[in-house]
Formats: C-alpha cells, structure tokens, sequence
C-alpha cells in the first residue's frame, strides 16, 4: 500500500474537470443519508439520488445530506448540476488525494479535510480518509470516502434536540461537522502520545531494537500528519474571519474556537516530533553507552587474561636449560605472579573506575 | 500519569459548551474567596457560591473572586449566569487542558494561562495547572486548577495596601495576577539552569547513562514549557496593546513589562533547548572519545602479548628435531627476544600518540 | 556529467543580452510545430522558422507554436523580433539554466520552469529540462530544451476537441501546459515515494550499505528537486492573482487549482526531506545496534574461551614440581572446572540480558 | 556561579516597582562622574549624588553623568525624582538582568544593552554586564554594573574635541555611546574567532578530549551571546527610524550605520553558531574514523596471530601418536607455513585497503 | 590567517569618521584609471589623483574612475571632497570589512559588496575582497581592495563599442558591474559544485579521512559565503525597486535580471550547504558501517579460533593420566572435531548473514 504520495497523477492526460474517482480502494457502497429540521421539525432518512434532495434544498430548514463511499462517479454525476457546482469542485470532491482547502465560489463553500479514521497499533500507521463539506444557504453536503459514520454523534445531536443545534443554521452544523474532524485528531494524538510515554521509560535504560522501529514509525507518521494537518490552520482561520455571509456571526465565536482546537492540534504534532527526534538522539546515545559498557568487558577480560597467559605459555616451552623448571618452588611462585598480575590489574580497572 | 496530550477529545461526542470539567485530578475541595477593595476600604472573606460576590460586582471597588479547585461543576454551574459569560468562555474555564489564550469579549476579557506548581527534581518533572482570569469594568474572576494559593504575595499586597495596587483598578489587579504567573516561570527555569549548569561540569570529563537520562528529561521539560509558553507572547501582547476599554492606559505601561518578561521567559526556553541539544551532541562525542580510549587499551594489549605468545607456542612443540631447544643460551635468548618485541611495540604506540 | 550548478557563469564577460545557448547537450534537431484553433477550426502543421508563425498571430484564433531542441541559436535569432521580446527574454529563453520564474512585461508574460524528463532508477538520478511558456494576447510559445513532446496529452485534446480547451482562450492554453507540468512532478514524487516505502521495510531489520546510497541519492534529488520546484509556488500565485489582463477570469478559478497541486508538490518534497532524514537517523541507529550486537558476541565469545585458556596454559608447563600433574583425577578435574566456569559465565551473561 | 539564568525571579512577591538592586555582586563602590560641553567649553568633574547634576541638567550644555556600579541604591534612590522618571525606568536600571530593550517615553528614552567585559579565556566564559543609557533633550545619564570605565575613549574624545562630538548634540553622544557596546562586541567575536581557527586546524587530524570541551564552552557562549545581542537589531533600527523628536535627522545617518555593525554583530554570532555545529560534527566524524583506525589494527593482529597460534599449540600436544613430531623437517615445515599464512594474510589486508 | 571575523574592531576608540583602512595585506600600489564614454567619444587613461578626474565629472558624458588597491589612505584622503561623500561613506569605503550594503544618499548610491577573487583548491579557501561602488548622476567610482582587474570585460565592451553599455548611462554601468560580480560567485559555486561531485562518487564506497577534511573545509566555506551573499538580495532589490531617480526605468529590467541571479547564487549556497550537511551524515554513516565490517571480521576470527585453541591447549597438558593421549586414533580425531568446530562457526555465521 503508497501512503507517502497521493495519486494525483493518474490525472496526468486528462482534461481538467474529467470525473473519476481517484481513491484507493473501491469497495464500499455509496449510501447517502438525508437530514431536515428545523428547532420543531425533524426527519432523517436514506435517499437513492441526490436527486431526491432536491427537493428540500429550497426549503427553509436546514438540510444535510451525507455520501459515504463516494467511489462510485455514476451516483455522483448529476452531484455538480443538484447543487450548482463549478466543474473543478466535484472533481475536488472525487479525488480522494487532494490537499486540505476550503474555496469560497460566493453561493456555497468547499471544504476539503482529512480525518484519521483507523490507527493500527501494531505497525503504527494512521489510515486517513478524505472529507469534504459543501456549505450552502441553508444546506450542508458532506462526502465520506469510505462508508462509517464519523459524523454520529452530531447525528444523535440533531434527533435529541439536544445543545443549540437545532436552533442553528447550515453554517452552525458546518461548524459542529468541522469541529467533531479536528476531535479526532486528537484523540489520535492522545493514543500516541501514550505509546511516545511507554516507550519513554525504556528509552535510557534499555533500548531495544523495536523501541527503534517504533520511533521510526511514529516520527513518520508525525510528518504524514503534519502534512495533512497544517493546511487546517488557514482553512479554519478562513472560515472564522467571516467574510462569507454563509457564516452567520454567532457562528464565528464557536469556529475562533475550533481554530483555537486547530492550532492545539498542529502545536501537539510538532510538540510531538521535537519529542520523537529528541527520544532518538537518546537512543543513539543508550546504544553508545552500551557498547561502551560491552567493549569495557571485553577490555577488562583481555586486558587481564592475554597478558597473563603468556606465563604458563613460557614454562611450557621445551629448552633443555631452564633453570627455574628445577626450583623447588617455581611451580607456586607462578601462581603468586599471576594472581599479584590479575589482582594489580583489577585495581587499575577500579582506579579508572571501569568496574 | 499522562502529561504528553491534552484530554480534550474526551469533549468529542458531546454538543459544544456541554459543562464537564476535565482536569486530571478531582480531589480537592473548592474554594472561592473574595476580596473587595479601594484606596481606602478593604474587606476579604471566604464565600460558599459565587451568588454571594453579586452585590460586590455592580459596585465602584475593586472586586477580587479567585476561585480554587474548579472540578465542582455543580458549584460553578451559576458561574455564565452570575458574571454574563458565553457558554463557551466557562466551557474554556473548566476544560484544564485549554491552549492559553486571550480573548476580548467587549464587556470583560477571557485570559487562559498555565502555571507551573510543581517540580520533581527527581523526574525533572515540572507540572503546570491552568489558571484562568476575567476581567471586567471593575472586577478580576481567577480560577485555579488546584487549591494552594499561588497567588498569596498578591493578596498580602493588598492587604498591606503597599505599592500601587489599592490605588489601581482591575485592571491592574489583571496585571499583577499575570505578572505573578510569569515570574514563576522565570523561577522555575532558574532552577532547571542550576539543574543543567551543575551537569555541564561532568559532560566532556565523566559522561555516564544517568547524564543522558537528565539531558532527555530537560528537553522533554522544555518541549511541553515551550509549547505552554509559546502562547504567552501574543496573549500579553494583546492586552499590552490595548484594544479594549478595560485596560486603561496608565497599565499598559506594566504590561509592557511584563511583556518584556514574557519574551524573556521564551528565549530562555529557546536557549535552554539549544544548549540542551548542544549538551547531548556532546555527551554522544564524550561517549565516542571514551570508546575510542578504551579501545585503544584492548589494541595495545592485544597487539603486543597475542604476537608475542606465538614465541612460547613454538618453543612448545614436541618436535624431535628442533635444534634451538638444545642451545645453551635458548631459554635466555627467547626472553630477550620477547622483551625486545614488547618495548618496540610500545614504542611504536607511543610514536602514534596512543600512549 | 555536471548537476549540482548551473552554467550561467559561461556568460560572464559577455555583453547581457548576447545570444548564446548555454544548455548541456546540443544534440538534438530543432522542431518547430504550430497549432491554431478555435471551437471551429483547427488546424496542426511543422514549421521551418518562426516567421511563419507570424500570420497566425494577427488572427483571433488560439495560436501555439512550441519550440523543441533549442539549441539551434540561428534558427532562434529572430526570435525577439517575430513576438517582439525584450533581448533579455530571448535570453532567458536560450539560457538553459535559468532559476525558474515569471515575468509580465505587459504585452506578453514570460514564464520559465523546469520540467523532470527523466528519472533514471539506478543512481536514482532525475534529470530536468527547462520549459519556458511566452504567453500573448491570442498565442502562446512553448520552447523545449530537448526533443521529445512532454504536452502530447495537451496536443491530444485539442485536436479530439475534448474538455474546454477549444472553447477556451491563450489563457488557458498555457494553464493547461503548467498543469501538465506540476503533474509530471507528482508523478516522478510518486515512484520515489515507492522507492523509500520498498526501502523503509528493511531500515531497521536489515541496513545494508546499498540502503545508505540509495537514502543519500534520494536526499540529494529531493534537495534539487526542492531547489527548483520552490520558485513555482510565486510564479502560479502571481499568475492565479490575475494582475495581468492577459489572464481572463475564468482561468483563474483553475489556476488557483494549479496552485494547490504546487503547493501540495513543494508539501510532499518536504515531507520525503523530513522523512530521508528520519530514515538517515534510523540507518545510523540501526548500524550502531548491529555494531553493538557484533560486539557483544565477541565479548562473549573472548570473555568465556581466554580465561579458560589459562587453565590447560598451567597444566601445560614443564616444571618438576607440579604435584597436580601426578593426581589420579587430575585431567578429569581440569574439564569440570572448565565446563563449571563456562556455564557460570553464560549464566551471567543471560542474567545481563546479553543472550 | 550561575550565568544561564537571570535573578528576576528575586522580584516575585515584591510590588512592581520596588526598589531593590538584582545584580550579582556588590563588591565595587558606586562612583558617579560628571562631564558638561559644548563645542566652546567643557567641564570634568566627579560628584557624590545625583543632586548635584540637576543644575547642569537645565543648560543648553550637553550633560553626560556617568554610574559605575550601581549597587548602592541609597545613593540612587532619588533617582527617578531627579530626572523624572517613571518608577519602572528605575527598576529596570537597577534591576542588573534586564533584557536589552528601548523605550520611548516622550521626554526620555531609555536603551538598556549588554557589554561583555571580560572574557575568560581557560573556561572561554564571556562576562557580560548591563549598561543602561537615559536620553533626554540635552543630557544622557549612564549606568554601569560594575565599575571600570568601558567608555573610557569617548571621554578622551570628548577631552580632546577631536571628532564631531563637541559639536554635536546629546543624541550624538548617546550614539557614540552604543556605537563602542556594539564594538565591543567586534572585539570579543574576533578573539572567538582565533579560538576557533586555531581549534579547526587539528579537528580531523587530531581530535583530542580538549577540543571537544572548547567546542562546547564555545557554543554554549554562542547561544549567550546571541540571547543577549538578538534584541540589539530592533533596538537601535527603532533609534535609527527616528521616531523621537530627541534623535535629530544628522545622528540617524550614524544610527544607521551602528544598526549596520549591529547586524554584523548577530551575523557572526550565527556565522559562529553554524561553524561551530559544523566543528562538532567533523569531530564526532574524527572520533569514529580514528575508532575505525584502531580496531582496524586491532582486527590485523588478531586475525593474523590467533589462527597462527593455533598451530604451536597442535605440535605442543602430548599424543603418543603424531606422526610429524618425528619427521626430520616437521619444525622448519611448521615456520614455513606460519609465515606463509602471514604474509597471505597481510596482501588479503592490503587488497582490502585496510593497510 | 584570520578569516573568520572581520577587523572593524580596530576601530574601537577612534572618533566615528577617522580615516584609517583596515584591509588585511597593504601591499599593492593604489592604481586609479578613468574611462570617460558616450555613444560617440571614448577616452581611457590611468591618473595619479582623483582631482584629475573632477573635470570629467561635471560633462554629460559618463565618466568611470576605478581605484585598485585602497590602501594609500593619503591618496584617497580628498576623496569624500572631490564627490561630495558624506564622511562615514568614505570610511565605510575604506574599511575593508564592511558588511555589504546599499545606502541612497540622494545625490549618490553607495554600493558595497564582495567578490571572490581568488579559489585556493587545496585548503578550499575561498578569499573574497571588498568592492565599493559610488554611483553619481553621470558617473560611477569603484573601488577594489586589491590590484588586478576584475572588471576587465566590461572595459573591453566599453572599448569595443558593443552591447548597450555605450549608448546607456551611469546606471547601466554600475548595474553591469554589480552583474559581473554576481557572475563571479556562480562560477566559483560552479567550481566548488564539481569538487562536490567528484567527492560524492566515493562517499559511501570508500569514505576517507581526506573526504571529512573536504567536506569541513567546503562547509565552512559555505557558511562565510552565505554571511557575504546574503546581503545581496535586499541591496540588489532596492536597486531594482527604483526608488532613486538616479536609477532610469530601462535599467530596472536589467536589475531585475540581476535580481534573479542573486537569488539563484543564494539558493545555491544553501542547496549546496544542505547537500553537505547530509553528505557529512552519509559519511558518518559510511564510517559506522566499515567500523561494523571490521568488528564482523575480527568477531569471526576471534570466534573460530580462540575456541579452537582450546582442544591444542588441553591436549598439550602434562597430567600423568590423560587416557586420550595414548589411543591410536587421538591425533586425527583432534583434528577431526577443530575442523568440524570451524565449519559448524562459518555456517552460523553465513546464516547470520555476516558473511
């Protein structure tokens, strides 16, 4: 599987505009969920066709219609002409790899976003999915690349009438869709901020191999992320400053606050890589250490040893007129010099304090 | 104990401005007093809701609320009605995991800080609460994460009547409490520099693991202060400006002190991460030199006595015809021989500068 | 074969303006092809010299002449005078190693770029030709530094008659041509994305030598590649921003998606810096831990077998008073004490985790 | 001694404001001089308080006062009432571990810098100590922490009435003042850089322990010295714009030219910084090629000597039956053998390149 | 040598203004030549002082006086009289360690930059000299620290009559000046590109000492180079930028040509310290990887024989009763059991991928 490059160059040779759908796996079935209500009036149903929402567009109460698993281009087609769109953004909407954006064309807004949707803790990769909203007058179309709902508690939100919801336009709910993408990434974050501290304690004391390996992946995916990530800054600051008269202003205070999440999110993944960078220079340094510690040994042996196995080799040589072979106490005394030698050493060892 | 993430994705799921607190611990008791005062009057006492702090507030003295230990949700439940805060501003009070910020709404102002409390000097853990201010026409809200009056020489002031405070508005109350909680940072990094510059001493000499072990404790502690820290700079800069009619212009004079002492804390912060990192490039190189020592001991040992124990072996044989046995002066000359070896050897090291 | 600088020196002491075509090789023959079109007509021939092209000029129709192999000075010569170029546009044109950008000096915009032709897998070596577009009121000249038609899928299009290009002005034309070419950099992106991901599996388990040339290869390409991609990202901004009036409207919407994919080229050359840096760390990590883990072998090995080696040293040596030599159990003694001593060693190293 | 962190955190607890001086010694005594001139006369004298200036202070002369050591803040108490100034002016002059800053403040301005005084060339540890400069309409009061008169040259100009100060207004001395801090500045650089380029010329023919403590005392200086030089550059670009009706337009052009030196100043110390990092590098580098130079030695020994002695300690075996320990040239046979095995030995080293 | 700071130190204590030079070598003779042009006239000639040159300076035509070699302080000492220079611009034109720089003083430009004029290939020292230009309504005064022309081809256009130098102004002269410096550094960077890629070809198959040595030395050359060239960008922008009159609209295109390249000699600096920074880990890393080839071989060596040893050294044992000794077949199985000891190790270590 690429996760290091988006594949937008499959487009390479087509005309600009050219409806196909360029994410990666084309399994799920489309399914599209319809939204309406108002603070009294509330329905929610599944819908064939954007066709069929067609319809309460032009009514007054807020509409919001979900597409999950947008692979399939034949659904979408009419998607441009339903809603009025320029031709590059439903291209925008089909290709799963763009950029993190938000474009404002004066009727509706394009958001473009990604959300991590799958972290697998094992190989340490986070799988993200693409998200895009389209904000109109009194409508919200969003677009999932695969089918799950990320969006579900906003949903429980809006059946329970619960919080202001209800009581707020299509840009409130363009606001609590944006802010419930810029959650996830933190509890993402959370998890890897726990396996960063896990891994922590043994960083100096014992680093391992795939203490190694597991620095690798979460340093590579904190540089996915932060590419992902960081165009959300401009995006939100965008959407805050309100100069669309699609965002009402009591609207604005609430997205200061997501842009406020926003930044908490970017400051946190390069918090996070400072961190990962640092914890690999100590572990370069541990493993230094250990080999310093590994090579003592070895020193300390041979140091003591080669040299003192000289002594036996010259009593073992075989000359005719070696005095000290006759002496009464030459075979003691062999061992004296050899134990005075050995211990003489060790208390150099000591002295240079490599024991 | 989590200290790398911010548990705001607990939030997730939950509508916008849902009241929950969501601090670490829960254990203290909440503790509001109040002080009320002017140049010439001056009352403090301990209050059991904010409801009684009410009369105080719609009147021409400085009123001083500081609550500690905010998790009693129940008993800040009051806390937007009584004082006429946005749902998300007691949302941003109660969350202890907000990024610091500032933000100006027109009739009071939001300041969210983060104070140092605690430094393990063991773990080189430095734990840091969230301590948020508001500041209206003539009355100063505080709210501590947890009880221990870090604000004390404050309240001793004012007591004392010293120094400008009683003669000075909210305003400069707002001003006093921020300053105080920039010079903690300053103390804190005070004692980390005494930490680093007693550590400084030992690292090209004596480098051992436990070195590494402080040096990745530090920069872990300066990764998480720079990012508390970070924000404070334009907070205070915000308010130094002076947009707001709450700050009146005889104060911005000591914010822009404080401002000063702000970018004061941040280059220290980033100095202490350069020298940090400088240290462990060091501490590698100390570690690589000793290395480079200790293997230079192995080679010389084992470059003179393995040579030389090839002579004993030879001599050792059980050859018949082996005509150097039966000389007179074999034994002697071996020595010789294996004495020469061993002081050209050294010498030979010695010209190389091993020795 | 010279990559790292550019030959822009060559001029040096020439008159500026003086026509000399500094590019690499001057192998290939100019080509000259012209199309003209509108939603009507069209029409696609080869041409001698540029003076032909003149006619087609004054037309209303869309005219493109592109230039291929321009080494050729003499053929280019006139080439100031046919589209009435500043001499120092004609220069930037024939200066093969000109910094790309984009210049508008009212009448016509210049815009020179450079464009990766081919990517040669083994010294993983990308090689790049510079592309300049001349953009007027209704035509656009395209000059090539080699041979090889890199805008064949353009050239498709206009002659199927397929998307907007026919309908659509010189504006559009030359968008059309800078996509093509920020494409054939997600493109090349791409295969070295798979490059480093084939190569990432095997960092940590497996870092041979091989893995070090190919990493440095590729930072070497990503720090070139970053080199002449950078400038791209104003060039499009300054011509999405629409100043000149040579750019109608509605391209703009579709250059400002230019942009986007430029910004995400200069994004993903980043990150794969940042990554072949982490990846360079782990390399570094993982050799010291090979080197720790040969280490530790030999320590072993040495730690276990020299002591013992002294043993049978001792009972090897020709003295007459050995009284050890006479006993009945002696020889057998000597094996268990050895067997003891080398179990009692692996059992230490176990206890030290070495094994 | 602690020099990474500033004492200001002495100041917690005490009322903005207060008068305590924060230096770290205050051994010298205070001395406070006096000089008054113009083009046509000039006085020099030394005077006990502060008082006695305030008589020159309102004549068209230019008054210079001059304080050394600043401890005493009896004596300086009426400081601020003499020339009017606000309490916080007085607390930064006092208060030794100021960041360097300017302010206006309409009557006044208040520039407070860092002068490195001492440079201690065993520990190659650069003492630094505040000056403070306070210009008014027509006279500039400054304070040293220590005694010692580092504007000793300007005073002999001034004595002499060489150069254009005598003719010159109060805003040209003050310039004259900064323009001998930053040149101290210059000075210092200038010994580090023959500290380092002595250093560089062993980093990879000889890197000793030694090196490797400079380097670091080096760095760590550098980043000093940048924290304390950075704010220099807006200081006096904020002189230099000439804001303050107090800088006349005829000193701006010089203002300038200090604002060039300024930049010089930090360019170097980053320069330094750079060069420095670079430095360790090589060395860490050095360290592991000579490493790789020792084992290599380590390695040839061994793998020449260890297999050879394999073959004496076979012929030095007591079995009855060994065939060759009877033959006639069995010993010469066992030299040949040995040799040969060397010497192939030593041409497989050289093939390799290791010899 | 000293290189690495500049001299203006000696400064320190002398009157700003005072005329003193402050180049490094005083050795050339100061040699000042004056070419006086327009379309039709041309006069070239070497003169003896500048007051000959004030005849020229008052006609339309431009007048171009050169000095080499700046020296002779007495010779210069009326030259800030003869042009009307402000006093700090003749200092600054004489110390010849000034940062580059471009001051407009209305009535003249002052330009100063540097110039490598001279590329030591075997320390790969890059020295550079001063050249200031002063550019007058219709004339230009250069200044160059050492003798030897570096503007030979431009007085060779100029004598020629070719390019647009002669029909143009003093602004077009002073803009192919500056151009012809910004030409040199891309032929040194050109140079030191190739000492670069000749060096890379070996940098991971046979990393010497003697490539460390190379890649310090074109570091450091890097980094004083980026300090020097730096600069240019914002003095080339000014000048482009038009904002003085002396400056005619024609020769801002040229300038904008200048402008390119500057940022082109700028990018390629960092490129090429980027390019060393990670030829410097390779290296590094090369260096671990041959350290890890050596410790295999010495590891397997070790590892095969000192076990080995063991059997000759417990069969060479002296014991009375040691049953083996006299079997028949003893001899051969010793060998039997080392050999097969030996292959069992090398098959391990073929498994273990060591060899």
């Amino acid at each position: 599987m690429l996760r290091f490059t988006k594949k937008g160059s499959k487009k390479a040779g087509l005309p600009p505009g050219a409806l196909v759908h360029m994410g990666k796996k084309k399994i799920e079935k489309t399914r599209i969920t319809l939204m309406d209500y108002d603070e009294m009036h509330f329905q929610d149903r599944e819908i064939k066709t954007l066709y069929e929402s067609l319809s309460f567009k032009n009514q007054p109460t807020v509409t919001w219609v979900n597409v999950e698993g947008i692979h399939q281009a034949r659904i979408l087609e009419k998607l441009g002409e339903c809603f009025g769109l320029h031709p590059l953004v439903v291209e925008d909407i089909l290709n799963m790899e763009e950029r993190p954006k938000m474009e404002d064309f004066g009727d509706y807004i394009l958001v473009v976003l990604r959300i991590p949707y799958h972290y697998n803790s094992k190989s340490n990769e986070i799988e993200t999915e693409q998200i895009s909203l389209v904000l109109g007058p009194n409508f919200v179309v969003s677009f999932q690349e695969r089918a799950g709902d990320v969006f579900h508690p906003i949903r429980e939100q809006i059946r329970n009438g619960k919080g202001r919801i209800r009581k707020s336009g299509a840009d409130y709910l363009a606001y609590a869709l944006v802010d419930s993408i810029v959650d996830t990434y933190l509890k993402v974050l959370e998890q890897l901020g726990e396996s960063m501290e896990s891994m922590e304690e043994e960083l100096v004391t014992n680093p391992v191999p795939q203490t190694l390996q597991i620095i690798h992946d979460l340093k590579r995916e904190m540089i996915l992320l932060s590419k992902s990530v960081r165009p959300f800054r401009e995006i939100v600051g965008k959407l805050e400053r309100g100069e669309s008269p699609l965002i009402k202003e009591p609207t604005t205070i609430f997205l200061s606050d997501v842009h406020d999440h926003t930044i908490e999110v970017i400051d946190t993944v390069e918090t996070f890589r400072d961190m990962l960078s640092s914890m690999l220079d100590i572990y370069l340094s541990s493993v230094s250490n250990k080999t310093n510690e590994v090579m003592k040994v070895l020193t300390i042996i041979a140091t003591i040893f080669i040299p003192l196995a000289l002594i036996p080799g010259i009593y073992g040589m075989n000359f005719k007129h070696m005095p000290e072979l006759g002496w009464r106490w030459g075979y003691p005394m062999v061992w004296i010099v050899m134990i005075g030698i050995g211990v003489a050493m060790l208390m150099y060892f000591r002295k240079k304090k490599w024991l």
